[in-house]
């Protein structure tokens, strides 16, 4: 089963695509989707569509799974991101896709085993769990965090685990 | 000119088509976009743009004006209306449209005169600014009420006033 991880955002939105075989997982490829910074916001919001569109027809994946978000101390950039993320999930939904959510706490114990892990402990483990994928960045990087929490999530939904 | 005015929101986002023409308006349409509450997001988010996907396709606005959004006391109520306000976004500016966007005090104190308006002197004025409209909420009302601003926004700037 191929599974898409998405973290949305406006000016870097990561997504990585991982198959997941029983417990076997392995990198198919990951990459960092940036809108022009300069152009108005609907803009960037189609630009983004475009490429996840064109990303979900190349790759095909049969799953999606995303961060969820929240009201951090900077509700100006909050907003940007949701409006991001809102595009990423209709885009998915659009291509049949069920959208796992996941809150980053939970996406870092399913990862690194603990919700206070830092950023490159995410990476690092990302790295172990997908021998031989080259990061495009920190974006891709929880993308990749996010479509292997889905992975779990899904092989423990098989087990009956929850 | 036609122009569509937006009051985006998960369960309901109004929209209004006026006709502009110097400084007479006219009502066109209005109407509101409901999801099923019972939808994931996703889900949701994918009806919206569908539906004013085939409300552009329908009656050709050449251009666009939407509220802008902030976070106010019910994060998690910002957090929904903002990612429908981006597919909403998104889909004006995959049609080709520019999209105005205004404040909601700018809106009120455009249309009725006064930042501190209530949704009720809103509703009356934009009754009438575009007599016979049959208004179908609230928030097709705000839809409206965008539109309008966006109008004299529009005729402002033609005449040079800004």
């Amino acid at each position: 089963m191929i599974l898409l991880g998405l973290d949305p955002s406006l000016s870097s939105t990561g997504w990585g695509l991982i198959r997941a075989e029983g417990n076997r997982l392995s990198h198919l490829a990951n990459g960092q989707i940036r809108t022009k910074a300069s152009a108005a916001l609907p803009a960037r919001l189609a630009e983004l569509a475009a490429a996840l569109e064109a990303l979900i027809a190349e790759h095909r994946p049969e799953a999606a799974a995303a961060e969820e978000v929240f009201v951090n101390q900077n509700p100006a950039s909050t907003l940007k991101l949701a409006q991001a993320r809102g595009v990423a999930l209709m885009c998915a939904a659009r291509s049949g896709l069920e959208v796992g959510e996941y809150a980053p706490l939970l996406v870092k114990k399913a990862v690194v085993g603990t919700g206070g892990a830092s950023k490159e402990q995410v990476r690092a483990m990302v790295l172990r769990l997908l021998p031989g994928a080259a990061i495009a960045g920190e974006d891709a990087a929880d993308a990749l965090a996010v479509a292997i929490t889905h992975a779990h999530h899904l092989a423990s939904a098989r087990r009956g685990v929850r």
